[in-house]
């Protein structure tokens, strides 16, 4: 069976020209079928800010209005996406900038929520990611960059987060190719002190998983992260790794185990 | 051979909502292979106003900055590019929105001018367009949707006029297709007076043309538009029309002639 890799970056690596050029170089080298998956960063919010739209919360939650989502639609699947795509041209990478509208790749609906509206957020399950056409994208060697956007098929594109986006096309290519899904970041990998990058846990496997939930050694951002990365595991995705971003070509970090 | 029509609106059909919305009806219900190439419309400086970044001029031609082709993307390649797709997507259409970075559609160069720095402008040869790719997609029954930005294989996109990308894309896919070009706009045709819509020229030969070009009867932006398509007819492309964007399906308006 061939392997496709899923490469998720996260937000801060977008945020530094720097580092997204360096993680640049190693993601056009890296060898065989890949996908990459984008989040945003602090560029909508920065843009935001810009054009004077206030950040709506409702519960602590952040809210996708009628303007925000016209302004993650143009950081995300402009800015952000296209710029990538160019600068992947550059290196003889031939990219695709994608949104989930795109080829109807990532059908999805608007969050459902008994008291808060969410706006336009969205959410899919992997079955109805348009796997078919994204395999004969990747046998003509193309090399798709999605954003965090998919849409209703009603003509509204939806906020959708970018660990799930990266985790459902792992899972909806499974049946297709030997499938390895990475989440590239800032840190070295699972740490068991969130100050200190030296405590890197190798492997992590469901049960220590739970334990250190329990004694929340890992906690906030990376609990819904890992939630959703075991349950790719569970549904076919073959490596799961998290670790830096600019350790691509030799990616150590933390692994993933049932 | 198979025919494939190339359908080029005009910003004045993306400006307004209620024509747009008629226009994409009529585009998803429209025959055959076809591919949509949009301009900008009043969208970029309307953006541009509210981030406050003032138009550039020079010898009364307008320069496309850093600041200004960041605008450019962010409304073409996304919140116009990225809606149109969403839309069609909704009216069982498989839009794919493209830019001439995305799949090294359209290599550009920077236009180069012995006095003025245009900026990030493109200009590009119909010879390097990508038909190869381009032809694949058109067999998966994808609708390519192109906006006006190319590419410098450098890591910059470039501003390009989108009825020149809608000439080259005919041109480069006439060996391939029996192209057809048509140029939707918000007027019935080409006009033997501009202030009359009962005044259509249905039938425009190259010496007609020339004719009405010497007796300032035809002026302004209509001759780029045209001196443009008619080099196209003399490079291969089979049939050029002209004409109302709400005319799509039984489009009448202007027809070229050598």
């Amino acid at each position: 069976m061939e392997s496709i890799t899923i490469i998720k970056i996260g937000g801060n690596i977008l945020d530094s020209k720097e580092s997204l050029n360096s993680f640049m170089d190693l993601f056009a080298r890296f060898e065989g079928k890949k996908i990459l998956v984008h989040g945003g960063g602090k560029a909508a919010t920065k843009q935001a800010e810009k054009l004077g739209v206030p950040v709506k919360m409702v519960d602590g939650r952040r809210i996708t209005d009628e303007a925000t989502i016209d302004i993650v639609v143009q950081v995300f699947a402009g800015l952000l996406n296209k710029g990538l795509v160019a600068e992947l041209q550059s290196r003889e990478c031939n990219a695709l900038g994608l949104t989930g509208a795109d080829l109807n790749m990532i059908p999805a609906w608007k969050r459902e929520h008994p008291s808060i509206d969410f706006g336009f957020v969205g959410d899919f399950t992997p079955e109805s990611i348009n796997a078919t056409l994204l395999k004969e994208l990747v046998a003509l060697d193309v090399v798709p960059v999605f954003c965090a956007l998919t849409h209703d098929g009603k003509g509204n594109l939806l906020n959708t987060n970018a660990d799930t986006i990266a985790s459902g096309l792992a899972i909806a290519l499974s049946p297709f190719f030997s499938t390895s899904l990475y989440y590239c970041f800032e840190k070295e990998g699972v740490l068991s002190d969130s100050n200190n990058d030296a405590t890197v846990i190798e492997k992590l496997d469901f049960d220590l998983y739970q334990n250190l939930k329990e004694n929340h050694i890992i906690h906030d951002g990376m609990i819904p992260k890992l939630d959703n990365a075991f349950q790719a595991l569970q549904q076919g995705v073959n490596t799961i790794k998290i670790g830096h971003a600019l350790n691509l070509l030799a990616f150590n970090g933390t692994q993933l185990y049932l």
